[in-house]
């Protein structure tokens, strides 16, 4: 397969992390006899910093015109304490997810058996945890209107979602269901708000298409006591943009690591694979980064594209490095590799 | 003192709960020579069987004539499965915050050291936790307009905030912060939501007429991540509605049982206490409700009105219940008491 790849390290250890994560596609191509083109592209601070604007035409059209976008991380501490600035890193993260029509963000949650016990939850409260959370990404109160009264003195966002925007990643979150434990559970607050009922509403009709899945609802606020107390409860985990923000950065906890979590953001005709972790700025160029979830975020292109084998070879290479404990600070404090070794590693095993 | 309490038992659990409360305040009385007067009114399910109203007025009438409200707790099955029905019992809730003006939830959360060992989080990891979060609670999405389409394609939530709204929960965060350990905390999603923004403005503002607090920002979903891994480095955390009603949902799993955790919600001219857990309707008339939560929500009004001495000898005899583990079945698996028993205890110890 031939596959043009956009690459947006982007900003702090983005770079870093994304070059590990080329360096195991690289493998992938040569062993299993792909043809895999990286195009680079900036995005965030330093596209900013380079051109006025944290995500230029440029990039964007770069973006458009390949296959799949591999993105590395943004932020830099000059913007990171000013959010009414008005131009930020995250502004381009928020407009490349809507231009490309990156609806649905999924971010696998697992407890890894080797790292458990660095996990801040109890072994038993963990264990066998493999949860997979579908984020609407281009809707809700990230992107509906928002006012400022002329005196400044009040300020409001708007939360709206229409049933289209609701139906396709729906449909997305059951197919993947159907693939794993057969359960998903949309997670909103439909006691209180009208368009979490509508999300009730039209996940309950469209629940009657997949009738070998059963579907649970819980309120946020709930999910995210449950999410803690009890997470092997769960298989797919549907929900809308904040709420999704939320829960799901929470759930990373759950592993141990933050240095291990992929993510995939997918629209009908774009794809973005991306590590969750941040720029981590105070880790920039010193060689520990952990790559591994820009790694699996890789694994995470490969299967996108249909190519399990490849994301398996890639996700062996990973748990091997695990297992041994070829790993970076975050995980090993006795005997640490530096970034580029975990990466050399993991594409070596490949 | 004299000092005339509304009882809102409403449903589950709550009525069992509420008595070994007042019971509780009725030994404080008696020790300390008040007079505590205690009228009863409907709210919640209960409500809407006998009157058809989750709130009838005459139970906010009552609610604005007395000094204080004692709230036990409102849902039951027949309501919980279906959030679009017409009448549900937390529009009695969220009613009666918004008509009594209550705008300030505080809901305090704390590792007991003798329970340590019941949370889902290590030990190591929530050692010395005590968090004050203060919730915005008759403002934002929770109250903004809600829309949805003629067709019922479209449905929206609106989250606004005025500069007051945020101003008086500002200050007093600030001013519990003064008395604790001078740090705040605010949660908000400044780099996605005007409103947040707003927030920031404001308390930064604020902040400069309390110069021996250290004021700091966390994003909610990052802050949803810290609440787990590090709850201890907070002391209070002061949030929006929305986010607050995720956030100590979430810091409730700290302390190893949602049995104990109270909340006070203040307004201006009046006052509410009510513990956290909800109706629980699977353990009604069981006596297996742990009614700690709710005799510390009575400390909690003790406390509101100055009355130090006779707050900590409710949280005094609690205290000694947990230690001898004198507690209901969520907390004490081999020998455990009735809802009552551990009522007389407390009572009976203070
Ligand atoms: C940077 C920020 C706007 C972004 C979000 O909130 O979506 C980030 O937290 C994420 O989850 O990818
Ligand atoms: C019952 C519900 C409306 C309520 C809320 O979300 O405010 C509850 O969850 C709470 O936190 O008191």
């Amino acid at each position: 397969m031939k596959l043009d790849i956009a690459v947006l390290s982007g900003d702090g250890i983005g770079p870093e992390v994304t070059a590990q994560a080329i360096k195991a596609l690289e493998a992938v191509a040569h062993n299993f006899d792909h043809s895999f083109i990286f195009k680079e592209g900036l995005v965030g601070a330093i596209a900013i910093d380079k051109t006025g604007t944290p995500l230029p035409d440029k990039t964007l059209e770069l973006c458009v015109n390949t296959d799949a976008v591999l993105f590395g991380a943004i932020g830099a501490p000059k913007y990171d304490n000013d959010p009414s600035a008005p131009v930020r890193p995250e502004q381009g993260l928020l407009k490349l997810r809507k231009e490309l029509g990156l609806y649905a963000n999924i971010r696998p949650v697992k407890a890894y058996d080797t790292l458990i016990d660095k996990s801040p939850l109890k072994r038993e409260i963990i264990e066998g945890t493999d949860i997979s959370i579908y984020r609407e990404l281009t809707g809700g109160i990230y992107f509906g209107k928002k006012e400022i009264s002329k005196d400044g003195n009040v300020a409001s966002d708007l939360c709206e979602y229409s049933k289209e925007e609701i139906e396709r990643i729906t449909h997305l979150a059951f197919k993947a269901a159907q693939k794993r434990r057969k359960k998903l559970t949309l997670v909103d607050k439909a006691n209180v708000l009208e368009s979490s009922r509508l999300w009730r509403k039209v996940v309950t009709q469209i629940a009657t298409e997949y009738s070998d899945v059963s579907l649970d609802f819980l309120f946020v606020d709930k999910a995210a006591m449950q999410m803690i107390l009890n997470p092997s409860q769960f298989d797919v985990v549907l929900t809308e943009n904040m709420f999704g923000d939320i829960i799901s950065d929470e759930a990373s906890v759950i592993g141990g690591s933050i240095g291990l979590l992929a993510s995939a953001s997918i629209g009908d005709t774009c794809c973005m694979f991306e590590p969750i972790h941040g720029s981590f700025p105070q880790a920039t160029g010193k060689g520990i980064a952990n790559p591994i979830a820009a790694i699996l975020s890789a694994a995470m292109l490969l299967e996108h594209f249909n190519l399990m084998g490849e994301a398996n070879a890639i996700r062996d290479a990973v748990e091997k490095a695990l297992e041994l404990n070829l790993t970076t600070p975050d995980l090993n404090t006795s005997n640490p590799l530096t970034t580029e070794k975990v990466g050399d590693f993991i594409a070596d095993y490949i």
